[in-house]
């Protein structure tokens, strides 16, 4: 056992996903869950994603060893506040929010979070939510960033990279803004994205679609409210990376409108040659990453 | 069966997994390969995806009932017409290509193009390329739409249906320029945008990816010569459709700036809306095409 008690707040799918992951390999004596709906615990709990709901905060928190906050990005800060004023002085508190700047400088304004929060993105997740869908394996292979702040409790530092790394997460630091930039880029930019394109395209010709689009517009499928808080939460971030695609798609744009049927070509091929090496690259992450949907595995 | 014998020009990807379709279901009494390297031939009938390898074009198409033209865009005019000339007078010739428009205008200035040649498009493929990924079940619920011309013979259409509707296709009728406009969207401007997010994200930040980058740009490690063609061929659609997708993207971006909250959530709630009646549509396709990536099935 690498952790007494655990507790989860916010039962959804990635809550419910480390959940099932802690209980499945038996990392803690006791998972916890608590939120504000109580159909949600008792429906994770039924689904043997968490041991017990919590109905109150002394319950959850007083006897956890380690709180991992599972509520949408907006609520972040305010939960975790919450978890240490309810825990014992050994508490630690760590996170899976989608961006990092703006609720670590927030927090770290805390006395107390400036020592035991320690935040992390695990970089997993589904364009579905809730935790029916919840999945032990989310975690497995997955990059995970943790945001220490410069006050850090080396004791909590080191419980939360165990907990990750022991869900199977590949743990890596960075600090909260290069995370939010990179972020922008990999992640928040393809939700927009995959998004525009659904709307760009009649429903009418969408019959006609193939796996190009299926896969393009996948994460479209996501959540509304907590895209939305994603986006406004790294607004400068993302307005950047669209800048940087539209660059992109300009170049093509016009290469195409004058038929430069070579300059099109290099243009492809740079891009075919990064994805190869990314799918190829000796990197933990989904062992199905580089593999087409559809294709026998390899 | 339904056929005597059947010629595949080009047996590449979707050569080699139309052969293989039409083997392993018994369509035709044989699959005769044709190209112009002896080497690939070879690897296609060590495969099974052809019976015979043809070494002249009267071995290839003067016993062809149907021959199917599976080369590259910029190639499939002069390969056809070469099949109609060495063929008999019964022979049908179909295709795979992607574009139909200026292929199918160029062909029906060909009198015998004119009656027996039925453009086809299985929308159907993979980022990979070369008989060694051939599938069997490629052409499996995929759409193929047909542009048969004004004068095509009743009999060579028949036949050509039967062929796609016999590998597992839904098969729809619809003029070559619909069916370019239609694909600029569904599949050219997933390709494009694909390609440009790759080029868009530094290597460094990639290796943070996850399952959103993962789909969005899978298709970026496509032929870069196949999709030079495609886009040259189908130029003035897919700049439309480059617009339309544009316009999406400067919404979004606009209402990111001015911190709209309601104006994004609204925006991504219909994207998200459109997405889910998609993969819900009663309609044939890929079992899977509504299943995350890694997810059990449902």
């Amino acid at each position: 056992m690498s952790f007494g008690s655990i507790t989860i707040v916010g039962v959804g799918l990635m809550g419910g996903s480390l959940g099932l992951a802690v209980r499945s390999r038996g990392l803690a004596d006791r998972v916890v869950g608590f939120g504000r709906d109580a159909g949600k615990l008792e429906r994770a709990r039924d689904l043997g994603a968490i041991d017990v709901a919590a109905a109150t905060p002394e319950e959850a928190f007083a006897e956890a060893d380690l709180a991992v906050i599972c509520t949408p990005v907006p609520r972040i800060a305010a939960d975790a506040i919450h978890a240490l004023e309810h825990g014992g002085p050994g508490l630690a508190v760590t996170d899976v929010g989608s961006t990092k700047d703006r609720l670590v400088a927030e927090l770290m304004r805390h006395p107390q979070a400036r020592r035991r929060f320690i935040g992390a993105h695990p970089i997993a997740g589904s364009e579905r939510s809730g935790v029916d869908h919840a999945d032990a394996g989310l975690y497995a292979g997955a990059p995970c960033v943790l945001t220490p702040g410069p006050d850090a409790d080396p004791d909590a530092l080191r419980r939360v990279r165990r907990l990750w790394s022991d869900v199977g997460c590949v743990v890596r630091e960075m600090s909260p803004r290069d995370h939010d930039g990179a972020l922008a880029l990999v992640s928040h930019l393809p939700h927009a994205v995959a998004s525009a394109l659904v709307l760009a395209i009649p429903p009418a010709d969408a019959a006609l679609a193939g796996g190009a689009y299926r896969d393009a517009t996948r994460v479209a499928a996501s959540d509304e409210d907590l895209w939305t808080g994603i986006f406004l939460d790294n607004r400068e971030a993302t307005l950047s990376a669209l800048e940087a695609l539209s660059t992109r798609l300009d170049q093509f744009r016009d290469m195409l409108a004058r038929g430069d049927r070579s300059g099109l070509r290099d243009w492809i091929r740079a891009a075919r040659q990064r994805r190869l090496d990314w799918a190829g690259a000796p990197r933990a992450g989904d062992p199905a990453h580089g593999r087409p949907i559809g294709a026998p595995p390899s």
